[in-house]
């Protein structure tokens, strides 16, 4: 098993095959209705807390599924109401949670790179379920999961990520995601939601959605996340869904059997059209929540093989972690 | 088993041998101190999602231990603070729950419907938790149960419901219960609280406490529900205990041996005397509590084996659910 | 086994001999790394019910980690939007709570005796997370527990328990076990801060944090509960870590071998210095959040050890509890 993080802090750190692994263990967890089969051996005798620092029902009930399945006790931490507003640090918070001894601690955080400075300090396995602009990386490998079973595999690819790609970690974790993979990629959507410093990241950049839709295989849209627009430019939803909204018309452009994706929740008439969204022959967006539950699954699974081996060794070394 | 439905939506779709069979199981999931008997085995790999648009504390408890003492997977999706309020619509809230493949699905919503309308876009068991004034059908069905176990029987019972009729889907799934088990119904309150419609499902409408409760043998009190008169008539809580609120003395015309019911939270001195309330030898109201716990684990197995068998159907012709 | 308690409402009414007897389970349940071994079958098929109507999430994770660790099935109670903002009484919710048959339910209220109150009308086990300002008993027997494997004993020690002793139920609980226990205690703090009953406790009294810290061998800082002070004297953070603040130097008067304990959350900078707060040579305010799992674990573990033994007596006999 090739396999040989502690966390799960972004893609960034990923090899191809550490992703490959990921995404084969998620598969297998799928049964004929892509319903994800109970195995409750897998975490058994674990804990999982769920610390949500941003609200995110549809994710967090993700992770606690995942988790119930494999037979881990999981519990919530509604931080929003926490000692955190009793004026206690980050620090001190991930500390006091370190030990209560939790074997898997997934986190979501408003600020880029905290998951990272929390998973510095605890002697557990973490999950960054999303921070900031940042990662968000078990969304980028659901997405992964989701492409290669409509497409029979997840390289040399033609991906067309278009909308708010600023304010998205989203768009961030697949853009690493994909490009480790060897896919051509595309940005679309207007030069004020697109920082440069992603081109870098191997990614031709368009402004006009048929030019950027031309020939795509994937055409994944992104939610406009008007509750992270601070100040800037937001366009009226109207001249976006006109010039950026995803419908039957600029769909055209892209490959007869070009899959439609979109992390949700969705803005139905702002970035994507109703009609496309339940197009049950070109929509995958009910797919991407169930490979979202096995991807989980795979990543609690798999890390948790690695912290027992390390817990093992330490015990015949006797040190203790 | 003679219990053919998919989901519990409301009383109105039952028939008087499948209400039957609900209570019988459910007596059966109660011991001699009244306490309901674990059996983790009924539901054991089964998930149930509790999603309760509306708050309720006592009910979403009652489901959830429920679930538990049944071996489901319990979830609460707080969805009060979920995607709905980023602007999703209720059935995209669905669809995505429905991916992560909940067998049991507990709904509660303001609005007259909305479950009915979930139900028909998921392939899940759902069961209706109430919504807006429609129906409320576990809490019928407790009823049932809490009246068969002090008299003896469902049928021929003069039983009198009192107050804020209008606003309530209690009264309304009980009047439907009731009126299929052939009993005397009679609605007593204030003509303002009264909708003529209700009188169409065979009760007799009274608005004086004495002529109403006269003979009863059973008085079932509603909740002032203040927080759904929406600019309507509210009578002062002074003038409505005076004339609506259940005392000693306007018992004292019902049977001797009539019981008294609420299905909570009381407002004290308002619908109802405190001492009433307390009066073990007429209040059964804790039993009610007691019994919402076994009829929902009762309606839960029920609905499970309905789906298990589904699924076993499917599997055999190939189709899958 | 010496533990005859029905329920944990304090420190007030346990033994010293009752005391020990939990911290010895509670040591048994902590393995070389301090971590809480999964012991599933104490608790199994019980239902613990956590009903907190002051928001806690440290200790209302750590009931619910160690309810989970024993076995058994929890249910927060997200009281604060409950009922009682529809009306309901205390004792009415505590009636509907007992009504479906919890056999642990774990409280922490704003009120001194409102957790007595509530035992005293259901027939489970009721453990106090904290009420007012009266006690806070599963905090004390951490307490006592970090201390007794730091110093090997729990007798004889120089105990000074130093801050805002006034608006503290850990001040108070640690008072009465600490004096159980037969040691040297102390109170360090501003006048202000330090109502007059809490010296005949049997505490000597100290404004000036040098004369106070003297030879202690245990130095135990409380939380500044700014949130508590309504209307009185309240020194500005400055002035109050200048003079009560724990710094190295107020420390150095201490034993050489002295530890520093904290119940969290804490303010740094405020009642405790960053650097002492995480000094690994003197700090066991870690070693005192995994305690807190252990000690609520041997609490409940006893208390279900004595329901049982009652049940069975009452079935034996042809009563019903």
């Amino acid at each position: 098993m090739s396999f040989r993080q502690r966390h799960l802090l972004g893609i960034e750190p990923l090899s191809p095959q550490e992703i490959v692994t990921i995404l084969d263990l998620a598969d297998r967890y799928v049964d004929l209705n892509r319903r994800t089969v109970k195995q409750s051996d897998a975490l058994a005798g674990l804990t999982q807390i769920n610390m949500f620092f941003e609200n995110s029902t549809r994710t967090q009930a993700s992770f606690e599924l995942a988790g119930k399945r494999l037979g881990a006790d999981v519990m919530n931490m509604a931080v929003a109401q926490s000692s955190v507003k009793k004026g206690e640090t980050l620090i001190d918070t991930a500390l006091t949670l370190n030990a209560m001894h939790p074997d898997l601690l997934v986190v979501r955080h408003q600020n880029s790179g905290a998951v990272n400075l929390l998973a510095s300090k605890v002697n557990c396995a973490v999950l960054n379920a999303g921070d900031g602009r940042h990662e968000h990386p078990t969304q980028a490998l659901l997405d992964a999961l989701t492409i290669r079973r409509a497409k029979g595999r997840i390289q040399r690819l033609t991906i067309a990520i278009c909308g708010d790609v600023a304010h998205s970690r989203v768009a961030r974790s697949n853009l690493i995601l994909l490009g480790k993979m060897e896919n051509r990629l595309r940005l679309v959507g207007p030069p004020t939601l697109m920082p440069a410093g992603f081109a870098e990241l191997g990614a031709e950049v368009y402004d006009d959605m048929r030019e950027g839709l031309e020939g795509a295989d994937v055409v994944m849209m992104l939610r406009l996340q008007k509750e992270r627009m601070d100040g800037g430019f937001i366009p009226s939803e109207r001249e976006y869904y006109h010039r950026y909204g995803l419908d039957a018309e600029k769909l055209a452009v892209a490959k007869p059997d070009a899959i439609v994706m979109h992390p949700g929740p969705m803005n139905r008439g702002v970035e994507i059209d109703g009609e496309i969204a339940d197009d049950i022959n070109r929509s995958v967006i009910q797919e991407q929540v169930e490979m979202g539950v096995a991807v989980r699954m795979a990543c609690m699974d798999l890390l948790a093989r690695n912290l027992r081996a390390e817990r093992g060794r330490a015990a015949v070394e006797g040190t203790y972690v």
